[in-house]
């Protein structure tokens, strides 16, 4: 099931994010790309969403990613696009105080944002992640 | 209505995708990704939506797809990450079985996955999808 | 807050777009390609939405972008794939319409078009641009 040497994809193990409950890989680099599939607030831990609705959530999801960054030695400032997924517009100013936080003292990736009509799992909130890992050709 | 020579962005003619319906190109190439527009579950034979519901759809997606890698000689190893938009929950119940179907021996790759509130069509189902074509330098 | 000098990511200063309301970058770039925040249809000289509904908005989004091409030396032609996003099939019609226009003689990108629930600031239309610049190694 491991990527083929020969393939341009590399499918990167982690035991930064929760195991995937649905047919995906948490982390695919194609380079000078990582690509990092749609994170809904689990717990880590628990295996179950965080507490504390689209705040908490975000907050956790933030959270995972950044303990990916670490344990793949990635910065904040190799992600170049987010994309966000809230279920209702009083989430999506949860969600937006929660990066915000993050974000401080960082400069922010684009991003794109939108309210939807469900998330897996009953989540409130997604991010998908895409980061450049080096200096393009 | 070709691409320049010149410009860095390929559109690719194919005869494995139903012709689009609104004003899109169906799969683009700039090094060194491949970018597929969203899918629906057109059948080519009839160009109507494949019966059987988000299952059925998603089927009719993932064989177009899959008629796409065979026409231009790409492979499943080669998808980096797939975006999955599914117009209820029991849809992406039955959507994530087809997909289940298409991984069952095959590393997949990274994923988002959300509910919206519609899509192109009276579409259930909508996947878009990216691969890498070669080693980025 | 500007990027690091080491960095492979670079954040795109450009007059041409409203400032973010939110916390992100309106556009980054990691070459080969530059990433260009969902964009709602704000009119630059009121940061208001532009009037109209959802046709007058993706005109609106459209006049961004195109400005934000020529402010910056890109061409339509560089444009690999766009992430519409409306928040009604009727809206989706007029989006539609507004997005025909602008392609009437150019070969359009690869494109995913869902609707969802809602939008940031209340807008009808969001859309998402990813541009090559160079071609990849």
């Amino acid at each position: 099931m491991a990527s083929s040497p020969a393939s341009p994809r590399v499918v990167v193990p982690t035991k930064a994010l929760p195991a995937p409950r649905f047919r995906y890989s948490p982390v695919v680099v194609a380079h000078p790309f990582a690509f990092v599939s749609g994170l809904v607030g689990l717990d880590p831990a628990t295996g179950a969403l965080a507490t504390g609705g689209a705040y908490g959530q975000t907050v956790q999801i933030l959270a995972n990613f950044t303990a990916l960054l670490q344990e793949q030695g990635w910065s904040l400032s190799q992600l170049v696009v987010a994309r966000l997924f809230c279920t209702s517009p009083d989430g999506a100013a949860s969600m937006n105080q929660a990066w915000e936080e993050l974000f401080k003292d960082e400069v922010p990736p684009a991003r794109t944002s939108v309210i939807v009509a469900g998330l897996p799992l009953g989540a409130e909130v997604e991010i998908e992640f895409q980061l450049v890992l080096t200096q393009g050709a």
